[in-house]
Parts: structure tokens; sequence; C-alpha cells
């Protein structure tokens, strides 16, 4: 065979244990908490004296994802990530997950191979055990199901449900980076269609690129929290943007929200991107989703502690539930916010 | 409007989170170990000095249902079911479950109401708490991922990979009746897709049609072993047929196993059933699948104490793997099995 050729493997040919076997054979188990894996009717953990908080989500072709420009690895990773940004949303620490999987016909078992090959690159990143799941058959397209589970003490636990008035209101990073790069990742999709001979111009898009195809979570945060000796009265991950969260939170937790346009920081390439497209930067950052930062606000006697963090940036603060969660503008004005 | 016309409401027209809300509002938590349930990023649980097992499973509409015949709520409570089985068959109880849902447009608002009075009928029957989930569109058909958690003391758990030489391998129920069930079913539907006005013939298959509908996990044994004080040394659901689950128990057990086929228990409508259709219904029984009983290995020394128990039928023994897993027919031929 030549090297540029790529073998295709029908899953058929296989078998459905098969293929489980030939994606899972190389699993080994890190945590101590996961006591078995996969291989029985079920998995078996112990947490001991922690509590353990679970989150799951599905993703369907054609939906969430587009597998004419999203590479399976990739795909796989941020199946994983997006979980595991919903367990660290809560300021616990990821620790297994499973992952369920349907297939159509269309499907290789190299194929199955590179969006494992994904899965498990993020199990690693993040030390994370793939503990279960299943795979079987789809009549169209690709289907996976994941569910986190992770570990926290009661009295760390951060729900979206605890904003107090004064709070500050904090996100980690930048925004609307993960929206702007579907934008382009879109544009050249629909010339490609149109010319399969013109190459894609992804040059100097690198970092939006990488906000949407490779998306992390924000895990480095729980650490930061801890040594700050700081911890956030509400929190959540943007997975829907900021507007959105914020929404959710002040809903929560029975309060309004100002948010300063000026303070919401955007990358170089989210504002290139949105000059070359004619879309407002941000409102990506509002509306766009899929930044996997974290929306959390702090007692305002943490100020000292978070003032010029690098991964910290206040944006504004909570107010009374009678005046409303709204955008202040740069010029001056107050604007409500809206869900997408 | 007249009472039998019923109300179509688009999903579209109230939107994912209006669907949500509607779905779950009427949710109550009941177990000591759910402390927190939809609403945040994650649910909460607190699972103290008990032993967490986690089993998961992924249903796609034209594959594993067809909707043609099968009820919104049965499918519903089948598909929490079938993952109860899985933490039964690890002798462990149900104590929550995620459940996430992919719709296609052709889904009315009371089309999934009624899939979810199926799911929260399950739950409330098997005293389970519904914690958590994705709702989210599919491109065509629906998608139902389960994912069921479960306690248990340590010593209490049952692997596939206990069997023992010489122990008695065990049924609860009978087999093959979920299978002539489908097999009724599916004619009936191939019947009424030729004439739609030819009323479908199901009178006198009730136990079979449940069988397939709505099978329940054997969650009453896990008093009935406590009762008889006894622990199966190896145990699984029999999800895919009973040969297949042998096996299953065999290879990871290192053991063979002979099976008697005058000790496989079949119901008078599965082998009526079999009659009319012209299949063997201890085929039905071997590769049929579906019937959710479970399969499991004593230690010999307990043959006393389950003898003539209603529940449980002694099929056959475990042997040394170098003896095969074998079908011992009324007869007196042996046969080795083998996975459908």
């Amino acid at each position: 065979m030549a090297e540029n050729e790529r073998k295709v493997t029908p899953i058929s040919e296989i078998g459905e244990f098969g293929l489980i076997e030939r994606l899972t054979n190389k699993i080994k188990l890190k945590n101590d908490s996961s006591l078995v894996g996969i291989g029985d009717d079920a998995a078996v953990l112990d947490y001991k004296d922690k509590k353990i908080v679970v989150t799951t989500d599905l993703l369907t072709e054609g939906i969430h994802f587009n597998l004419m420009y999203v590479p399976l690895k990739h795909l796989g990773y941020k199946s994983v990530v997006v979980n595991l940004s919903d367990v660290v949303a809560m300021n616990a620490t990821p620790k297994q997950v499973t992952v369920s999987l349907a297939i159509s016909s269309k499907f290789s078992v190299e194929a199955m191979e590179e969006l494992y090959d994904g899965i498990q690159l993020a199990c690693e990143h993040y030390n994370v055990d793939l503990i279960g799941g299943d795979t079987t058959s789809s009549l169209t397209g690709l289907v996976i199901s994941i569910t986190a589970l992770g570990e926290a003490n009661e009295e760390d636990i951060v729900y979206r449900k605890g904003a107090q008035k004064n709070d500050l209101v904090c996100i980690t990073g930048d925004l609307g980076g993960a929206y702007m790069g579907l934008q382009l990742l879109e544009r050249e999709n629909e010339v490609y269609k149109v010319s399969k001979k013109v190459q894609p111009q992804l040059e100097g898009y690198n970092y939006i690129l990488g906000r949407q195809l490779k998306p992390e979570a924000r895990i480095d945060m729980l650490k930061i929290f801890k040594d700050l000796d700081i911890k956030p009265n509400a929190m959540m991950d943007i997975s829907d943007g900021l507007s959105s969260e914020i929404m959710h939170i002040c809903k929560n937790s029975k309060v309004g929200a100002k948010i300063y346009e000026e303070k919401i920081i955007l990358d170089k390439e989210t504002s290139a991107m949105g000059e070359e497209l004619n879309i407002n930067p941000l409102v990506a950052a509002l509306n766009g989703g899929e930044d996997y930062e974290l929306l959390f606000t702090l007692p305002i006697a943490n100020h000292d502690k978070i003032r010029n963090h690098p991964d910290i940036t206040v944006i504004g603060h909570i107010v009374d539930a009678s005046e409303g969660t709204t955008l202040v503008t740069t010029g001056g004005s107050e604007i409500e916010l809206t869900a997408q």
C-alpha cells in the first residue's frame, strides 16, 4: 500500500465487539476513584467522602458538528472537553467519562479510531478515566453521548444560584473566538463546495480556529481559586454565549447584573475576523457560544486578590433584580440583555 | 377542540429551554444520595461509604426501536429499564438516571411529553431519580441516551468474571418472549403497511407483547438473594440472548459451561408464537435477546437454598474451559454455543 493511501476497514468486518475491543484495548485506569472500567455490565467507582458531580451532553452530526471541516480527532477531543467544562463549572475535578457512539455505515473502523484518539487525548490531558459506554449503529450520521463525573468537597461546590448583590462579575480568558472560528470554517466550506480546487484560506487565524476546533476546559482555574484563597458565589461555563449565561446566573440567583462592554476581552483575531466578515465581535462574545471560559461572581471583598490577575477579568457587578440584566455600552447607554 | 383531537405543539414554539422546563418541572428527588438534580451545570450526588455503579446505553430510531408500533410512553419506560437492568446485574441498587434526547422536527411537544411520562413512570416504579440530561436537535429521528447510577457495598458487587468450576448456572424467569413479541409486532406492521384498514391481530399474546414493549429489570432479585443468603459468583443481564451472555461469563471467568435445553423455561405464548411463525422458540431464547432476565452462577453448596424457588431455574453448570461452552439438547447431543 502506498504511504498516502489510507486503510478503510468496514465496521461490519470486525463487528461491534471487535470495534469496542480495538477502540478500548489501550485504556488503563489512572484515578483511585475508578475501581472497575470497561468490560462488565457497569463500571464501579469509589468516591469515599467526596461528593459526585454528574453531567452529560449529546452531540449529533449536522447539528453540533459538520464533518466537512471538523476532523474526527478534534471532534473526539472537543466532545470530552465540553463535558469536563461543566464539571469544572461546579468547581469540581473531572475524574471519569463514559462515551457512547451511534455510527452509520459510512464510517470505517479507522475513522472511529481517529475519533477515539481524540477522546483518549482529552482523557490523558485532563487525567480522566474512560470507564464505559455503548457503541451501536445509527441509520444516518454520527451521534456522540458523553457523561462526565467529577469529585468535590461539598463546601467547595459552586452553583448558579449563589450570586449576591454587589458581587463582582468575572470571566476567564477572551470571548467570541470560537464563534468567529466557526464562521471562518463555514465560509471556506461554502467556497470549497463551489470549487473543489480552491484551497481553504485559513492562514493567520490559528487562534480562533483552535478556539472552535480544540477548545479547552478551564481546569486550571480550580487551582487558581485555591491559590488565591477565593471561592465564587456563583459560576457556570460559557457554552451558549455570555448573554445567555449571565441571565441564567441572574435568574437562578434572583438578582440582576450590569456588564460593561469595554471590559469584555476580545482577541485580536476575533476582531480582525469580525471586520473581514462584517460581524460585530461583541455580538460573537454575547451570543456566539462555545468559548468554554468560566463566568463567575465574587464577593467584592476579594477585589484586591484578583486585581491584575492575568486569567480573571472583572466585567461588571451584580445588582438588585429590579434593575434587570443589562449591558452598559462604551457610549454609556444601557441595553437589556437577551438570550439568543 | 373535540375530545379525540390531540393537540400538537411544534417544539420550535416553546424552544429548547421551554421544552426542558415542561418535561422536568414535576420532578422531585427521592433518594438521599441525590443532593442536586436538574438545573445547574451538573447534578451532585453523595454516596457516602457506598460504591458507585455506572452504566450507559444509546438507543437510535430505526435501529433499536420502530415508532410505527412502539408507543412513545413504552419506549421511555423501556429505555430506563434496560439501563437499570445493567445496574441490577452488578447486584447493585439503581438510584439515579440522566436522560439525553436528540429530537428531529417531526416530533411535537406532546410526543416528547408522552416519552417523558414513560421515563418518569419507570423512575417512580424503581425509585430512581432523574437528575439531569441534555435535550437537543437531530437531523433525522429520535436518539435516547441514558446513564444509570446505582449503589452497592463493595463486598456485594458481582462481576462477570467470578464463575467457578462446578458452579450452578441459573436464570430468572423465562426466555425468548421479548423476541417473539417483536416478531409479532413486525408481522402486523408489514400487514398494516400493505393495507391500512386491517386491524393488527394481537389478541392472546399479551404476555410476549409486554415482554417486548414493557420489560422489567429484575430488581426483586436483590432482595431474594439477600433473603436466601446467597451471592452469585458471576452475573449479567440477558439483553442479547442467553447464548451470547453465557459466553461472556465463560470468557471473562476463563471457564466453560454446559447448558441443558430441557431446563430452559419458555412461556406458553412464546411456544405458540414460535409454532405460528415457524420459529424455534429455543433459538429465540438463545439468540433473541431483550428478555432482561438475570443469568448468574452460584456455588453448588447453595443448591438446597434455591431448589424449587419460583424465580430461579438451574439450567446447567460451569465446567473447565477446555470443555467449551455447550448446549446439551433434549436428544442428548452436545452443541457448541455461538454468539449471534
